[in-house]
């Protein structure tokens, strides 16, 4: 039991706000050496990550991010990419098909390895005594973020870090109950009752109440599908990440140019 | 220095054979736990894992992933899927709106919540003394898996581990230098001479040297492009995921049916 109390696993909470201190280089070695270890597409490394201190890069990321301002305040922001351009490069430099992931099943694939290695930097920096931030916000925008990192073909914005010493330290969130994410051989297509009673905590929580009545709505789901998430922002990042990935010429070989 | 050399997240090797040995279920609630705490989309958790020890639906689930064999070795084979439906279920209950995130953009955000769930899964694992092996093989073939874990619209699988107390300690593969995979403040587009330094432990490993040998090309990018993932199987696989995209209602609002 004393083992499970002292497990980061079990207590990570995002940290939004950051003391002024660098992070320094034999910190970023362990980090580094545990995203590099992580699991891979056939150990290609299909990912590489941008790693941003300077403050005009930083300036000029944050609209991208809808500006959030943990992207100026933390001093490190880390973008995640797939990345099949340094291996296309070796199989032209090889004589091999050096188009052979120029496509779509690749673009997917090399996501993960880049999200498999974001989860393992964001671990290792929690060891380090460092809080982390994901931001989602990174495939609303991915042109702006392509432009300012100068990301060339084949390589693609998955999402991003910001990372810094904690200037707080938030209360761990809620959670669904595990039965509502867990099933077991099959998937469990839930009834009405069972739904309700999934999300009953989250409905209770007073914070979440009182962000029910600030945004005039009549219930906690609305909040998030109307005003946090609404379709039509949804179907608009859907149309420029879409014209992302057929810029960096990952929708090979079915999509019509929208 | 003695820190470093016990953290897990320094030497991950993926498992292949596992013992004839069940995961204990108090086993299995520290990994929900770990997988639980995780960071996630606006804390919708928008993902789902199907656990499966079944025989019967383990071997209906071979042929999507290429007949590998850890898919009936391993006690349990664990699905994670990005999953709105959950979410547009309570909304629905909530008079809110239900089809908001029936979109791509919901379907990268979610997927990106999957990952994050399977590498803390995968990693509370590994603490436990299991092994594991992620599956690449998930988006090859997703209407299979879809069919057989029986899922609705709005929940697709993303990645697959294998999971089991290892039967094998393999080696720790190699790994890029690190000046490959992270790049300063912006991305640096390497040169010819800098590529091929990237990959000359890569090319001169002899297990690799035999790999090409075996396959009969000239170079191990030629057996990575040309026989483990050549451009007609990625081309294809790519048509099978936007068609499994499509049919779980994730494709809106943009691609016509190819």
């Amino acid at each position: 039991m004393s083992e499970m109390s002292v497990n980061p696993l079990f207590f990570h909470r995002s940290v939004r706000q950051y003391e002024e201190r660098e992070v320094a280089d034999d910190t970023l070695e362990h980090i580094f050496r545990s995203m590099q270890r992580g699991s891979n597409t056939g150990n290609m490394q299909l990912y590489s990550v941008v790693l941003t201190t300077d403050a005009a890069t930083k300036a000029a990321l944050s609209p991208a991010h809808c500006g959030q301002p943990m992207v100026m305040q933390a001093p490190l922001v880390a973008t995640f990419c797939a990345d099949v351009a340094r291996f296309m490069h070796w199989a032209a430099l090889s004589n091999a098909d050096s188009e052979a992931f120029y496509n779509f099943e690749m673009w997917q694939s090399a996501a993960i390895d880049a999200t498999i290695a974001a989860e393992r930097f964001a671990l290792q920096a929690e060891h380090e005594g460092l809080g982390i931030c994901y931001l989602g916000t990174t495939i609303y925008n991915p042109q702006m973020i392509i432009n300012v990192l100068e990301l060339p073909r084949g390589v693609m914005p998955v999402c991003t870090l910001t990372v810094g010493y904690p200037k707080q330290e938030p209360e761990l969130q809620t959670r669904l109950p595990i039965g509502a994410i867990v099933h077991r051989d099959k998937y469990h297509t839930p009834a009405d009752g069972e739904v309700e009673g999934f999300y009953a905590e989250t409905v209770a929580n007073p914070d979440n109440q009182a962000f029910v009545a600030e945004n005039n709505k009549n219930s906690l789901a609305a909040v998030f599908t109307e005003v946090r998430y609404p379709r039509q922002g949804n179907e608009l990042y859907s149309q420029r990440l879409l014209e992302a990935l057929r810029r960096q010429g990952f929708l090979n070989p079915l999509i019509p140019n929208p």
